[in-house]
């Protein structure tokens, strides 16, 4: 495949420039008789939506979607649902400078070797808004998860190295709600604010920060995930980090596992009082052998700073000089906290893919649904 | 897809169990024309082979391979390359115990959960065996890059939280030669020592280590990847994390990025003498956007401890009752110096990949290879 | 997949129901670098649009087509080109009654088995309209290859039994500009008129015709195709008989194989007098071993009559009773004129995805094209 | 993909050479818990091998299968089920000749154009033989559909003109026990007699036959198959039209539909006594809107003749000469009869593989697989 699709069963096919007519998303195999509205991808989309805070940019993006194909009678039929959301507060003119040249951490050079040519407007596809056909199609695979009892919860772990306390907790014990309505997207009040002074002593140094966004998937049953190059951690790995500026991602214990012992990062499986199998530490984030184990999921991803910072930098224009820049317009200071959404919905997508495919793994199971 | 295969362009379908008849792969999209033999292959399969060192397992396993297609005088024909390993020393006695129970840190529970039942010899297709066709396939994908000029070099960074001094130092002042004779694989005959020490106390201890790969791709042209969903750097992690063990991927800087600032992380293009485009640093690891810059791309794993320790372990067993159990058998206490060369593989055929993909991207290139 | 994206590199998602907001087509993998416009497309759109004759159906359909992303400076980018035609004249009380039954030869029975439930309007996504989004991928197929010298022309071979004459003439023999100018898309005038006349009876009748599309592809270099499962002709099989009401397909001389001699069916091979290879005869219609030739591709889809005639016929209904129905609404009594550049569409996407496999197909043309 | 698999959820990938070391499949995806052996393999191979009769190739193929991977205690393990047929009989000798020219009808001048140079050796991959790894995954997909109830049968209808009386008639009038045992695969010995009599007159004539394979699947449930490109029609064009020879594919009436009316061609629905749905009639061979409606599926598959046959033949030579040939060795004058299985083959496979996708299409029907 050419690079804009992504999954199997639950598949998705997006498009879009920063600067074109619009941004969408084609979302394939979504099973019949789900009931969707375009409200229930509006809060999705709300939720990246840039201009929010001050550490957003503060570009006027209304993002409205439009669902444009697979309902009737407000419900999901099958067939694939078109999903568009038309570019409105684009100003082409902020970005005709940086036509000329390279701006280093940005795809500009990539996409003119690659290409021989780029649309340079706001990072053309290689911009960010690219995600909102991302966001789009996870507030789908999320609504289906809902109603299968499994949830899926990002939030701001860290921003700058400034780390939410005990990381590690279980999921109730994180205040999401907190997540949802302050502009880090940190589950703990008093971090994003030490978070928010960092971000503002950033932007007056014209500087851009980093950070990790964490994920957990509660209630996963056992047994999705194939053995072995479509493990459920491994593809887990490329929705996440097919989302730019991800640099490093980590399951359950991550990087710390690299200087573990065996019997410090093995977990125990245990009998519930019900009968039913537990582990009594879970070091490997849900995940044994690329296949769910029933404990919570637990992923992080590592954002890079932004790289368009308003300080000078260096670099080259198409004429081969070396040259100092100074980049205009209008940037996040940190990307983390609009891509908190953008990391929940590659995870739900993962998610439900492999949860479908899943249905075939067993013969006895295939006979009874087919009444044999 | 269900699972077993890997690529498009450039594919391979691996298939085999620990204790099945034989391991192997086909590969599929291999170019017509390039020279190969089994030794070509055989010398790839012999770097991960056990029983080399008293840190791996003392297994005797011979590990030949046939190549069974796809060869005509010598050359690769266009079509699929099948291989063949067989199991030669496996002894189906040693594992009847762990039928009836879950090992920690193992997919048997999972195996369980997904299929009903297991083949519980070995750990069946979740072995580490799986591998072989990975390895068998990868030295066919780095022998296409080698004559395109591509070099991909894996080695151990660290073992048990000893790593070799100055990891980011450029490739040419790491002993590879070193690491491909020690029985750590590190390319420091220093740290290598140490580290063997640690592995002594780890074994002593009935214990096992964890530790990091490191991967380099020197000479990448630039272009390479797709900007989406086929991003080179996801693409990689996805083909990295699909390992057993591994559990976190790092391209770069990785998880450093998180708490850097854009003006530290920001890699400034630069001219060279002979007017061609280079970076000043390479925080990025290579990759911008997805696709290759032209630099060095360097990526790493992180896996954890092997498993099978020979302490004391909790875990139940298929009756529902917590028990005490004690692995026997023949188990390597720390699997990354042999997952070296597994790395080196998965990265080879990624990259191999993407870049015959990557020669559709532009027209005027098209036009040219059909001489119009 | 689920169904909805059709192709590798070069590849197409389409989606949209006859009555929603509308249809439309992500193309991806589009080589960057093609000169492209609205006009190219809306040309293709209009040799599928209804309303041209009194033997399509009377609807007013615009079918306008907006390119949404793709595109830049009028060139092709390499990223996705999403077209959309805005639904406009529909009348969903025209529908209002199907609801309720099961319409013979048409999908409403075979959805409501599959989802549970069917948007009923107008036939939904089984409905023609679906084939909007083929034809506007068809035409950027179509304008790539024809910068390669490559030309894609269908025509209507028979209707109703009615066939032009001397059907395998060569092409240039048949009188393509008629074809895109009657009402009948058959490249002989005479033949179309009778075959007007035979439509007008069917139409007095109360009933429809069905016919037959020919497709010839002119220039095609030999070596395009894949031995095995991605034959040329076993990809466009299966391009052409996914088109609704198509029921037979026929490469070169079809279902006379089956009734002929080894020594008749063969094509000699001779030299052509400037030192290039050729065949005496194309009885193989360009393919051999599911690879082109360098001859003339010929195929033919077997169309059935329009379901939807205004006699009464026999059905059941949702109550579990049998009923007799009789069919309102506007109908073509045959879909074969407007299906013409539904199957050049088809048949233009899968040649050109093919020809952009093919060449990482030989090792030395892969070096040359890196330059080493 | 790069053409040697085929298939998603059940997908297989076939590899091997006419005169290499073996032929093999791998069958992925293929549901856990179903009971199989080599014999269940090997009934299906031997429908394939030579040497049954007078009227296929005398050589001695014993075309012996080994089941490599994916079995344990005598069931299905959900991993890849890796199968070998080694190639025991091939005298290499018996081609040098032919290296130096292209044999017209064969794919020798189309390998050389994609790959530069070819396996001449009985064909290579081009070669028949390819199509046992087709039989022993199909060997495998019958004998899951058998168990879901389904049954999938295909026989000879006619051999060089030469047609079973009444080839529409239910299957239960075919005498399916005749064609497995006589050398035509005709389920009518008087027919198969005739047809005999023809091949016997081919062979004198030193001249080859065509002929027609007709399959029928019983027992479908409706609601199978993707609505556009994944229709199940579709799927099964590109299936049979990827065997070797085959130039034509027609589902229920086929080429008759081109010049039926539509009041003819369309099939009543009429409510069973038992209050299900049926069809008075099956023009459309159980497939409306790309969906099985639960009627039995009709198929027919049009083979040429045999390409190797003993006449002088003109062609030319690798010297670019002009020449006249007399093709030598052990060929089929028909190889109709043993593509019956091959036929029967690759519907088991596409049904199988749409049949297991179908069961993600409804959300009701997901929840309750996962118990919500």
């Amino acid at each position: 495949m050419a690079g804009s699709t992504f999954g199997n069963l639950f598949n998705i096919t997006t498009w879009g420039e920063s600067h074109g007519s619009g941004i969408g998303v084609v979302v394939d195999g979504c099973p019949a008789g789900l009931a969707l509205s375009e409200t229930d991808i509006q809060s999705y989309l709300d939720r990246r939506k840039p201009g929010a805070s001050r550490y957003a940019t503060q570009r006027k993006e209304s993002d409205s979607v439009e669902i444009l194909s697979g309902l009737f009678d407000g419900k999901t039929t099958g067939t694939p649902i078109s999903m568009l959301v038309r570019n409105t507060s684009q100003r082409s003119s902020d970005y005709s400078e940086i036509a000329s040249y390279y701006r280093p951490g940005h795809a500009d050079y990539t996409f003119d070797q690659k290409y021989g040519f780029r649309d340079y407007r706001g990072g053309g596809r290689s911009s960010g808004r690219e995600t909102i056909g991302r966001v789009a199609a996870g507030a789908i695979a999320a609504k289906l998860l809902t109603e299968l009892g499994i949830s899926v919860t990002a939030y701001t772990q860290a921003i700058g190295g400034i780390e939410i306390p005990n990381p590690e907790c279980p999921l109730e014990m994180l205040d999401i709600a907190e997540a949802r309505n302050n502009p880090t997207g940190m589950p703990d009040r008093e971090t994003s604010q030490k978070a928010e002074a960092y971000l503002k002593q950033c932007m007056e140094n014209l500087d851009s920060a980093g950070g990790i966004v964490a994920c957990r998937i509660s209630n996963m049953p056992a047994g999705i995930g194939e053995p072995v190059f479509e493990k459920l951690d491994a593809n887990l790995a490329r929705a996440v980090m097919s989302i730019g500026a991800v640099k490093a991602f980590e399951i359950g214990d991550g990087v710390k596992v690299s200087s573990a012992n065996g019997s410090a990062n093995n977990d125990s499986f245990r009998m519930n009082s019900d009968n039913t199998i537990t582990k009594a530490t879970n070091h490997a984030g849900g995940i044994l052998g690329g296949i769910s184990d029933g404990s919570e999921i637990i992923l992080r991803a590592h954002f890079k700073p932004t790289p368009s910072i308003f300080q000078k930098q260096d670099t080259v224009n198409k004429n081969g000089e070396n040259i100092t820049i100074q980049i205009k317009g209008r940037h996040d200071p940190v990307i983390v906290p609009r891509a908190v959404v953008v990391v929940e919905s590659m995870a739900a997508i993962t998610i439900l893919d492999l949860l479908l495919q899943n249905m075939t793994s067993r013969f006895d199971r295939i006979k009874t649904f087919y009444n044999k």
